[in-house]
């Protein structure tokens, strides 16, 4: 039966767990032509560097293909509502693009950002739950307003280093970016950290800055299950300490959506919230981690980027191979 | 030797039907390393979403590949004038990306839609026209003045519902569309339901919405020569009866060629040329169909796009499996 | 130990000329498994059609394949300055972006066209060489400041026709264009033909147009080591009088960098610089060649670009045989 890979809250902890055992498998052994003859395509609504480049050669590592389409740059627009009477730019409704993929592909993974204009249509996760709705093969997250395939990314490379996550102390830190960024990779962390076991803190300026409810009662959720701590707090000093990983990502307010000149005024007070030596020096010698890209001396200074703790270049790594292990996993017969 | 496809016109019935009758032998058999090895070029002018798709998959089913170009994008601007002093915007002349291409690849695909401003330069089909004279590879259209590709599938699809299509009764009605669209997929229509032994309706608002002479007296002569009916007519419920095919387009109107502010004016009165239930009514239960992309509920209703009558997914699937035969019949020893 | 081809002031002649020898095998039997399974990064900052054709198709006859990354088009745009505080455009660090693409592919190609603003920047050639230190995968130069891939497809395409070029008479004109472009080819061109033993002119309308003293002086040690002339002359008759070869490329007056508008007006007096078939018949029968794009009758007549004596096709395919052998020799175990 066609299964999806949307968001990891549909997936239990040992399917997870089970994808992230066969992506090690794949690291050590990365040419084997499990998907010989299968094509899939990639469709960006938005840039890409790490998720395209590693999906394509994902794939030729195992037999397969990827075409790449950009709708709007090098394809039509798409409309998503249904019974929309089309008379504005749209060219072509979700129904027709998913089917006809559906008919020349074996699987479709989709990167549509959230617009940041309202709130209530970006956790809907219109663009995605479209394809998924029309499309006869499985669907992929290349990141929407979660960003899954990074989540697995991110725990595969805390258990290469940590081994069992269970009870660790994880800190998700708010940083400084000049724009107001979507909330994807740190809805993303707050899910995985707490269902992989994790003591996990959100560390934002004010409470403008918290995560959509949605995600934080998701993780609330998971720490019960795991009799473990979910804190939230302004406080950085407090919350660095005793930490065995910190994550870093920048977002924009939620309350603020949709007004980026009046955000932008009350985000550039939160200069000191860079992740710096200072601050790694609270923590229990903490891991570091970010999605990437990263702004550098911006959200982390270059002495932690380029730190022996820092992890981000194995997480964007692991990329592919976890990448590799859910194609896999949603392919094979 | 080389042979190019740019137009059905230059092959004969026969000739296309042994492409579609490998086309379903590929369909039933996707995976066959026939063109292994073998390498094309695929050209953009213009976007798509179907055609680069399905030859990028189609060819790495042949084991062969596909590369991508867009010009003017990712590519130089190309000179298509012989002779010419090249002083303005174009970099390089077709004589040397064709015959530099042909040094590269085994074939080259061309999507130069026409751009609307003289109906002579754009009959012309100047550009494919160019790869054709320049190039040592064979060329194939991928949509300029008409779509034959489109026209395969279109055909293998009706074939596919219908058996023989011999005097069956075949509607190409113009729809509405926001936008002035070129005339290839009309264009297209016409000389293929007329070769193919069909009696052939062209419905159309009014002598504004006919399309080039060149198309409708080759339709015209197709249609002698098979003893079979074409008819114009700007009366939609006479047009829609008895038939047993409608195929729906819209197109620019060719007198205010070049005139798209004056033309919209009056293409804007003719919205009742939509394609809906109460049309479709009148038919002898008539398949539908569209070539993609389509603007729900202003060419075509929800009620129709969604009916077991319409065969435009059927149609889209089938362009990569009679590409796959055509390149086969190109590139084969 | 990995070895970057950047410019081939970095390789010796013996070294360049085993890769030559070997894409003369290549280009006889061209489907080779060769490379199967390695994967190469080819990144543009600007517009290509013979390289990313060439290279795409190169890997994939090699038994590879080559995936495309556009920084700033559809992927983030990329900081090259070391400890900058990144509070402008650039997303991300070249240090995370070359880690990265080292951690998924075997090997990383680049196109970075000098940004003719500031001569002391675009010599550092700062984005490739930023490449470089933070890749641990072999780095191609696709065209910065110089082009060495052009360097092999010319002096192979040179050897096809003439055998042994040394002591051959060899002139590099430059031409007119409408538009001050770099000075990769040019550069390359005295680089190269200087190092392969030929007597090297350098031709143009004033000192305006010389180009920078880093490569004029290259060419003539290696003209010293060789025991063969370099003249710089801004006399046309005397500078074609009995050449075997003619190098035709425009390039911007570096006196003028960064002032486009100003140096328009110099270089407009000097469209007599065309190469046409008059000045041809000064040489010794001469080849005559041009990287390509080139606009016809603007630098070069069609009588001259369509004459016998013009191998800018074979340069342009030799693109692929010689980038196929360097692939072979930076990836080979």
């Amino acid at each position: 039966m066609k299964r999806n890979f949307i968001t990891t809250s549909e997936w239990s902890k040992n399917e997870l767990q089970s994808i992230l055992d066969f992506a090690s498998e794949l690291k050590a052994n990365r040419i084997q032509p499990l998907l010989k003859n299968k094509s899939i395509a990639l469709i960006f609504f938005n840039p890409s560097l790490r998720t395209k480049t590693s999906f394509q050669i994902g794939m030729n590592q195992l037999g397969g293909n990827a075409v790449i389409i950009s709708p709007g740059q090098d394809a039509w627009p798409i409309e998503f509502d249904v019974g929309k009477i089309m008379n504005e730019e749209a060219e072509e409704h979700i129904a027709e693009v998913a089917k006809v993929l559906s008919k020349y592909c074996d699987l479709i993974a989709v990167r549509a950002f959230p617009k940041f204009q309202n709130i209530k249509e970006d956790i809907e996760d219109k663009i995605i739950r479209g394809f998924e709705k029309f499309a006869s093969v499985p669907i992929i997250n290349m990141e929407t307003i979660t960003h899954p395939c990074q989540e697995l990314a991110h725990i595969l490379s805390l258990q290469e280093q940590l081994g069992d996550l269970k009870n660790k102390n994880y800190l998700l830190t708010w940083t400084y970016h000049p724009k107001a960024l979507n909330t994807a990779v740190a809805n993303s962390s707050l899910i995985i950290a707490s269902k992989f076991g994790m003591n996990v803190t959100l560390l934002c300026p004010t409470e403008d800055y918290l995560l959509h409810d949605k995600y934080i009662d998701e993780a609330k959720l998971n720490c019960q299950e795991n009799n473990t701590n979910f804190t939230i707090s302004h406080d950085i000093k407090k919350s660095y300490a005793n930490k065995d990983i910190v994550y870093a990502k920048s977002w924009g307010s939620i309350p603020f959506y949709g007004e980026p000149n009046k955000e932008k005024k009350i985000r550039d007070q939160y200069k000191n919230f860079i992740v710096d030596e200072r601050k790694m020096n609270f923590t229990n010698n903490a891991l570091f981690s970010h999605c990437l890209p990263l702004r550098r001396n911006i959200k982390a200074t270059d002495a932690v980027m380029d730190s022996d703790n820092c992890i981000a270049i194995q997480e964007a790594e692991n990329r592919m191979h976890v990448q590799k292990s859910l194609l896999f996993n949603l392919l094979k017969e």
